[in-house]
């Protein structure tokens, strides 16, 4: 096996404090290694990275048209979103149009992240329900396809058509057979792969341009996220603040314990990454700074800058310290 | 150089999914290394474990007694509280006290992690001040000790006479000639040395019986932290938790970036340990795990299993994982 390698240093005055290491894999639509750090064949979960994945089955199955959904309920299947009210007030008015409420969702309550969300809630004395849950989209576009189906309510189980068909999907498009499946923080199975697998599955996204089910389906995702990246994250996250930078040309998505993948179209390529300590600001660098590589994200852009350089500030707001992913820079 | 360890497990279902590594040392007082991970040579910043190391100067220098300075105001001293009520009131009374002021301090604002205090605070649309800054109370202390030299207000500039007297104990206490120096969260100096250092400096806290100015002041920060753990961090933060699991028997203090450090007056052992990528989650593992090696820490105490196996849960609380700390286990 291959070690992890130092992908991001995090620097203080002028000693390395702190350092994260991983495995990140270019791979392009034949499956081919492109460029690879540490691992490619590491194991792991894809956590959220994967909710693209995810919904393929959503549009695929005819679910999505039959009940007339727009790339703003796509963007949203796609999302890990911070319970802003342009989140939950789309994935409420989606449930009321399944004639479905709070109470169907599998994905517990959580409180949101966006700051005017959670500070209206702790202000109304109010506690979070499941649209809050950054997941809710995702979840709502499994009891679309539930009802499609005219599946059991319990879509969250294993052995449930809805996650059948996730499963299936996700393995075609990986390409590997996934070993085990974790449950995810919103009560979903998270099925393993390799990093070089979830590149792969989005490579097969990159390069999508229609003329069967599976390619329609999975362009109209691609364009889902890059039309609506508030959708996806919300303000001041890296998803959405890159993929604004990137001009809507490529799709990211984060994932849990340091996963973040990316999508590029014009190029045929796809990305995944995993920092094996699971931090996010150093998956938020990495995935930066090889999109920079590729030549899709200006690393000048501030909010590239803010990813893959910092400033470290502190309470006072003096500048202590930096990022720096020199792993990524070519020689 | 030696590699960092690996020295906390995450997984997921049963799959591996995140791994921190580090450096920790067990020091006895002679300076001896009883039992090392990774390099003890490791060049680290301390962050906010050394606190006990800034107030040495603070009592040494007379100026505790000078003002009255009792066991709460020198477990503030040597805190990184939350910015409850409980810490922020005695940190007003010790500037009143002191004829000063919020202004007067250079930690800068920090919103506090205690829940009520943070609700309470928005819920009447409040901004943070400086006492609610996790370093207030040894910000109080260095402000303290300037009015006692009669220095200049500026009492964390590098060649302020207090931050003179902090590196000096630093360095005779760490036997390690400090190369570099970074700037804290707080804006105070925040001085380098090795994980072997920091574990000799507690090592010396540790058997410190006083008879000289030094030991006498070691001795009462050690019988401060030990006494008032909930001054120390707050309610459910691991320093308050796990030193009440040790019925005051130890003492123990976290820094940022993934340090921890523990004081074993029955021992006479000190302990610091640096995780790389600078989790909080796994730097309260590995000490917990070092405790329990060490026989201080009953490992099935809710406390202490909370930091060693977990169990990590979901938004509807169903159990997704577990740490392990096997690094840690004697064979």
């Amino acid at each position: 096996m291959t070690h992890p390698a130092p992908l991001v240093d995090i620097w203080r005055g002028d000693l390395l404090e702190s350092q994260h290491t991983g495995h990140a894999v270019i791979c392009d639509d034949t499956g081919q290694i492109v460029d690879a750090w540490g691992d490619p064949d590491a194991v792991i979960f894809p956590r959220s990275s994967c909710k693209m994945v995810q919904a393929l089955p959503l549009i695929e199955s005819g679910a999505a048209d039959a009940f007339g959904l727009s790339d703003e309920h796509l963007a949203l299947a796609c999302a890990s979103h911070q319970g802003a009210a342009i989140h939950t007030d789309r994935v409420s008015r989606w449930l009321d149009d399944l004639d479905l409420g709070d109470a169907d969702l599998r994905c517990g309550p959580q409180a949101p992240a966006d700051r005017d969300a959670k500070h209206a809630m702790i202000r109304a004395h109010d506690t979070p329900c499941q649209i809050h849950n950054n997941c809710s989209g995702k979840h709502a576009g499994f009891l679309t396809l539930t009802k499609h189906l005219k599946a059991g309510p319990e879509y969250v189980d294993i052995d449930h058509p809805v996650q059948v068909a996730c499963k299936d999907t996700f393995e075609k498009l990986t390409a590997v057979n996934s070993l085990t499946f974790g449950i995810d923080g919103c009560s979903a199975p998270n099925f393993s792969t390799t990093v070089h697998g979830l590149a792969r599955a989005m490579a097969f996204f990159a390069a999508a341009r229609g003329g069967d089910t599976r390619s329609d389906a999975a362009q109209r995702l691609v364009q889902a996220m890059t039309r609506f990246p508030e959708l996806v994250a919300g303000e001041t996250r890296a998803c959405t603040e890159l993929m604004r930078a990137m001009g809507g040309k490529v799709a990211i998505k984060t994932g849990a314990e340091g996963v973040f993948i990316a999508i590029l179209p014009e190029k045929k390529i796809g990305v995944a990454l995993k920092i094996i300590d699971g931090a996010t600001r150093a998956s938020e660098a990495a995935i930066a700074a090889i999109l920079a590589r590729l030549g899709a994200l200006d690393a000048d852009h501030p909010a590239a800058r803010k990813r893959l350089f910092g400033p470290i500030t502190n309470w006072r707001g003096i500048e202590t310290g930096h990022i720096r992913t020199d792993a990524f820079t070519k020689s």
